[in-house]
């Protein structure tokens, strides 16, 4: 009965991404099965009366004798989806069927993707609300930057589980374990560090927002008009935000200007940056340059000036890829009944995370890599951990 | 890392119920496990990218290369929920999740629960619309009335793919199997049955327009007022036109009244019917009394007067279980590609069951037990095979 078409002529025969998205990456079964009249009856009517019953009586039943504390709903838009852009619905939900799959296959959680027909924040709100009885944990991915600050703050505000815009945490999550460690490697501390970040989006303004928390010396962040800063007209929303607690070194101009002397690149923007504009960093400096497929810096030629080069690709040492995080946090967070997902939470997770290197630090082993099964029980325990320490749990 | 409550006193020990419902009924997995770099480089970026612009670029390729057109919402608002009534959305949850652990064991379809915080019609309407490119089907669920006629007509309006309210259609779809065959074991033709409905909720309704489509000679729907006639002033929406397409015979008053004579009774109710009324009716009457756990007319009071006993008890010959349909109906739409389920499509599937017994039927065998397996495949054939010929696929 299966209802994949056959017999037609096949374009992507030579990818073998098709053929593993062939009639999609995920199945819902039963956790038993149904072979008896007596199964029918406990599974359905007339059983299942006497359990919705004894919820609806006693509302807190619901995490024990129904699936949703431990369903994470994975919601985009789809206006930004991966470096594609705004390709709606239908197109993003191969990505989120492919978030759900990493959440069965590294935190054993079930994750059910779903993608709106509508990009209007009020109602994405509306919607994710209505929805939050289905679920214990809300991933908010590839939702387009500023609109994603606005929905996610507000879900926050509203519902009492697990919201989490990835694009934005899960990133930060990682660049912080990363930064952490090459920190270490080369011989600094957090608190020296001058940091440029590119890109102002949803990833930028996180990262900025962790570094901050976690108290990198200084920091400047660039959009596509150049560095942010307080004397900036053009500024609103969490833009304005990072104007005000960044650049203490008051750059203004474009970000190759705040590259001389800075131990940090990081690259969330795409786009290119000259050599000769790496070549003006500290000595031993570090470049973080996450634009996929294409760096914006060039890995080899990074080399030739940093301590510790890391991209976001497979194919290269340091990959900073938020399957380190995402799994973790939630499975954290679920495990400790967690209401929300605090900013000690990620920072609890970024730790975590570049606890796992360890001792082993290297300069090209900075982060563990993304099929390293340790890394999501230790950020699920460290979130928990923390979850119980700050008693945001039911 | 599980989430499950223990060592908590268990006042539900003795139910075996709530075991079966422990950390709830369904699991989501990937189809292909995630060992290798490459796997996750196919499964998730980069790979899925490819797929990503590959469907932003042909939107009907979403049908071959993600899950949605074999996933089916099952959707409520937790405002009808079996006899519960409106005991809202966490406890109407463990009822999608078994109707969900149906459509996977007895259909092979994945089906995700979801219900609502909210019971505004317009606002349902909005969300499952919103909803909609995530699925390939939308079952609705214990949505009371008159609320679920308006909120299913304006989604089977909006959306392009299947949409039906189970309690509505699936009930009907079986009924008139169960009618077929009761029709055919006491020597009677559809066309030669005067029907008496009680209860013109969601069930009723649908009941009531399904056996007129079919052809049964005539029909008096009550309810808690009495029949529905064209001079009562008090109906609007669908009881004012089930008012106007039945009771021919102009039947005011209570359903006694109309039950004299009368060939069939069905009761979907609750309540009870005096064996006084019953005994008024046609010698070798058909009794079909369908409220669960108590039936409305006892069935061995009943046997007295009928030649066919149907309820929808498990433990009783003839259980009228809509399990019996939407397994089958949503199977075969999907299977056809159909845009949507339609009138035609309910009648092929309700002549399906009613053929799965054939020459076997019985006074005791009106409809096959709910774990013949057969009745999945006939009545996915039939309503494919109806969508292909109507041409409402895609």
């Amino acid at each position: 009965m299966g209802s994949v078409q056959s017999g037609t002529p096949d374009r992507f025969a030579d990818d073998p991404a098709f053929a593993v998205h062939e009639d999609g990456k995920l199945v819902v079964r039963a956790t038993r099965p149904i072979e008896s009249i007596d199964d029918l009856a406990l599974t359905y009517t007339p059983g299942v009366a006497r359990v919705s019953s004894a919820i609806a009586a006693e509302p807190a039943l619901a995490r024990r004798y129904t699936w949703a504390h431990r369903v994470v709903a994975v919601i985009s838009d789809g206006t930004a989806v991966l470096g594609l852009g705004d390709i709606g619905p239908a197109a993003a939900l191969p990505v989120m069927e492919g978030k759900a799959c990493l959440f069965s296959e590294f935190a054993g959680l079930d994750a059910v993707p779903i993608v709106l027909a509508t990009t209007d924040a009020d109602a994405i709100v509306e919607i994710v609300t209505a929805l939050a009885p289905s679920f214990g944990g809300i991933n908010l991915e590839d939702i387009s930057a500023p609109r994603c600050f606005d929905i996610e703050a507000r879900l926050r505000d509203r519902l009492d589980i697990p919201v989490m815009h990835d694009d934005q945490h899960g990133t930060a999550i990682v660049l912080l374990a990363a930064m952490r460690n090459a920190a270490r490697v080369t011989g600094r501390s957090l608190e020296d560090l001058r940091v440029v970040v590119a890109g102002a989006g949803a990833a930028g303004v996180a990262c900025a927002k962790i570094l901050l928390e976690a108290g990198v010396g200084d920091l400047a962040v660039a959009d596509s008009r150049g560095v942010l800063h307080t004397g900036r007209q053009d500024l609103t929303g969490m833009k304005r935000w990072v104007a005000e607690h960044t650049n203490q070194a008051g750059f203004a101009g474009s970000m190759v200007g705040a590259l001389e002397g800075a131990d940090v690149y990081v690259g969330l923007s795409g786009g290119s940056v000259p050599e000769a504009a790496i070549a003006t960093m500290a000595e031993n400096c570090i470049v973080f340059s996450l634009a996929n497929p294409t760096p914006e810096v060039d890995p080899a030629m990074a080399a030739r000036y940093a301590a510790v080069v890391a991209t976001g690709r497979s194919d290269l040492p340091n990959q900073i890829n938020n399957v380190l995080a995402f799994p973790g946090v939630f499975r954290g967070a679920i495990d400790a009944g967690a209401t929300s997902i605090t900013e000690e939470m990620k920072l609890a997770a970024a730790t975590a995370i570049a606890d796992v290197v360890g001792d082993e630090v290297r300069t090209d082993y900075i982060v563990p890599s993304p099929l390293d099964r340790r890394v999501v029980t230790a950020v699920a325990e460290a979130v928990a951990a923390c979850a119980r320490r700050e008693g945001v749990t039911r």
